[in-house]
């Protein structure tokens, strides 16, 4: 059985938007500083199409954090607003399953990219997404939101956070709410590289 | 002339004080637990009046926060909430200025420790803390709110977080509202050890 990880870009004030994202601003005024430390590294390019780029420990961070992912969970505003950044070769390449209210047709991309819509709650998105993943992990993506439901729900076993160099000042935190019970968490590792911290932990159950 | 400094412990999901903090509980509720990487080291204890205790990166890192500190500042609820809890010998050592509404005789404690209680805001409780200090550091001790303050007016040098492996849910956040504007930073360390990640930035002024 695979883990139910989150793995985010994040300022060292707790955002991982930006304010009035938006479709035509996925992650929100400033929030594209927050991801500056992937967009020149090989394994980011590769997964999103291009060539070229740098290898160094941030890009086998990212790559490992991928490596394991067998399914996607994601909330229906971050699909709404990326899914056009995604274009026609999204970088999931595993079957994604969106929570949403509004029934819809699976959605096909390249690179083995599905997107299926859950209208039947958060549970029962991630019930699809272990079933599709197999041994593999399940990635809660985003947004802010859907992550911290399952937080709430002590569904999370590990989280992944690479914290960018900015207090952002506003936007969305990654743990607004997630239900005002403290959750321990034993880290794994500590990692520094030039651009970002990336601090990797797992959540101690109770 | 020396840095206006912040050093603060802090969960993952950014708070420094648990919830219902007061003189009965100076750290609110779980706060303590963002603490808990000092407790034994010699450096911490030293400080604090005690013997024994291990030596370690850690208490290389917290010695090094107060070496260069030559005057704190600190809000008015924070010195209600602790200074029972800080006794007859208080950790500072140097003089504190408490920016606060109401008038009071100044405090003097065993350890060059006093309390200077400075009436007319927080520009001119640095001003004061600036004069004590001559070349060395300012810190800027908390609560939150006066972390903000001096944030949201552009009059912090240097910031380090010490990041406890947990997520508390509640309490006051160190970054809760810092004016809006986002803050370039940049990264002067990262240093892992067991029990806590220590972030050190220094601010980069437009």
């Amino acid at each position: 059985m695979g883990n139910v990880t989150v793995d985010m870009s994040m300022s060292l004030d707790g955002f991982i938007t930006g304010a009035n994202a938006s479709a035509a601003l996925p992650l929100g005024e400033g929030g594209d500083r927050l991801h500056q430390w992937l967009y020149n590294l090989e394994s980011w390019r590769k997964r999103h199409g291009m060539e070229g780029g740098e290898r160094n420990p941030d890009a086998d961070i990212f790559e490992d954090a991928f490596k394991n992912v067998g399914a996607v969970v994601m909330g229906r505003n971050m699909f709404n607003h990326a899914v056009k950044a995604w274009g026609d070769n999204p970088p999931f390449r595993v079957p994604v399953f969106v929570v949403t209210h509004e029934q819809g047709e699976p959605v096909t991309r390249k690179g083995d990219t599905t997107f299926t819509f859950v209208t039947s709650g958060f549970h029962q998105a991630l019930v699809q997404a272990k079933a599709a993943a197999g041994d593999k992990d399940v990635s809660i993506a985003g947004g802010a939101n859907i992550i911290q439901q399952f937080f709430s729900a002590g569904l999370i076993d590990e989280i992944q956070v690479h914290i960018a160099p900015i207090l952002l000042g506003k936007g969305r935190r990654l743990f607004q709410y997630i239900g005002g019970q403290s959750v321990e968490l034993q880290r794994l590792w500590a990692v520094e590289s030039p651009c970002v911290s990336h601090l990797k932990y797992r959540v101690v159950k109770a």
